[in-house]
């Protein structure tokens, strides 16, 4: 039995650790990269380089696309060079960039009228997820393609979750993210109370975290902004485009998202304070701005007057 | 050395069990409720009966009150009638019910006035918490004060934290249920928006549950979302209460909040439905009115139409 041969498209922040944990799998694997100098580790250790996604497609059975924004993926999917474009009956485009779900069974539509596969794949964990292959997959498009595909998508995360027909890994990695927006809105808003009514912060932490209150964003993200830390894990204006997609959808559904709509709108007011790169629980900072506080640099710096 | 003895007002649903866990531990007790039929099963048990919180007080070395409402803690506290009135030199006051910072420090006050001790000491934890003594109970008052009264909190809890000055213990409450409100919106929404989307909401869960998203309110009340089961662990209308405080301390400290004013006008419109005695997880009732989306009976009803 020949080695499946991987295609990789998009050698970021995520891209490159997950295409890395692939070649260590023994998949030969070749890349293209908007940016050759970003793929340059992955070529050292022996990854082939292709000119464009269609030729990354002409040397792979399962093609991975994993870059910006739905326009990116459309253009290195379904444009002129793009991999559908390269791509033989039987291979399998597997789009992990969280991105449109209406996008994502446009891309199935075009794709099987080729006989190519394809599946929407977006992912949680962020960068240490795909650095430590312990991402989260949520997987939209035929079963048996899903299971064609599950030994590769095994090697980049332990929670591989096959959603539904074409679209329904992202329309689930939506709900993901309405989880994070307004749980990120809850951490920094109580933060910011407990801080103007003089309490010390990381000994309310003790009081707040194990119970109903508890979450992940509260025991990840509280820390980094007591210590004014806000270093990207997950960049605002990334979020920004993910919240987007979201509410676009669910007026395509007629759904009415308040908390969802307001949580968008203060990350824009985030961005336009100029702060679109920092990490998402950055959002502490738009909501003290609103009320005139300024968030102290560290957890010792004295509380405000009661 | 004789044995503290304590003074029980409130025997609800939390107060109840409470109170029978100081008796469990030897404490002698005296108790008050305004319907005495509800503290019967604490008489039965060999607590002595008051015909008033004052009266309770003078048979106490600690009163302990968990009433309802502010107006009932001012009442039972510092009305002619109340725990103040009938409270020696020494006594220590402590309010569990969650009540307003200021109205604590207004107790701190009037006590300090007379030699009597006092401190706030809401909780975390809800009923079941009360029921298996492993509540979240957050302090405010004298540290000294709070040492003396610890032996007996430990009877009720598991997490026990001075928070600071009179008022402290009910601020931290608030930071609490600021996080446990626009965490459930994000629960209900992120559910509401998988179910329009047509995806299957157990699968869902499956993807979402574990990683950035995942939180004590997913993992506790969408299962119960999903089976239609709105019996409360949280009443609805309570919980309106509690946001009512945080939004009026806010104000007076001139603090915005958007994402907790929008998640209590939501409740707003749950009790203005009808449904003010559902548990807090029944705002997906009040959202998914709001797009006309019939709620489910069981996880296995068909999804609506993609």
């Amino acid at each position: 039995m020949t080695a499946i041969r991987v295609g990789w498209i998009g050698t970021g922040v995520m891209g490159a650790p997950m295409c890395g944990h692939l070649m260590a799998s023994g998949y030969p694997v070749t890349v293209f990269n908007r940016t050759r100098e970003r793929a340059r580790s992955l070529l050292e250790r022996g990854a082939a380089w292709a000119d464009s996604p269609r030729a990354v497609a002409q040397h792979a059975d399962v093609v991975f696309t994993m870059v910006g924004f739905p326009d990116d993926v459309r253009e290195v999917v379904l444009g002129p060079a793009g991999a559908l474009a390269g791509a033989g009956r039987g291979t399998i485009l597997v789009d992990m960039t969280t991105s449109e779900p209406s996008l994502a069974r446009e891309i199935y539509e075009a794709a099987h009228g080729r006989g190519v596969a394809s599946l929407d794949a977006p992912v949680s964990g962020g960068d240490i997820g795909a650095r430590e292959a312990h991402l989260s997959i949520m997987v939209g498009g035929e079963r048996d393609v899903f299971e064609r595909a599950a030994p590769l998508l095994r090697c980049l995360g332990t929670t591989i979750v096959h959603q539904g027909p074409a679209g329904a890994g992202q329309h689930t990695k939506m709900a993901n993210q309405i989880l994070v927006a307004s749980g990120m809105v809850a951490v920094c808003e109580a933060l910011l109370y407990a801080y103007k009514a003089g309490l010390d912060l990381p000994t309310v932490l003790q009081s707040v975290s194990g119970g109903a209150a508890g979450s992940w964003s509260l025991t990840h993200y509280a820390p980094r902004i007591l210590a004014r830390d806000f270093v990207p894990g997950f960049l605002v204006d990334h979020f920004i485009k993910d919240m987007g997609i979201a509410l676009a959808e669910a007026q395509r559904m007629r759904l009415s998202l308040p908390g969802l709509a307001l949580v968008e709108q203060l990350y824009l007011a985030l961005a336009a304070q100029g702060d679109g790169r920092k990490g998402t629980h950055a959002l502490v900072l738009a909501l003290a701005r609103l009320s005139a506080v300024e968030w102290p640099a560290t957890p010792s710096a004295p509380p405000p007057p009661r």
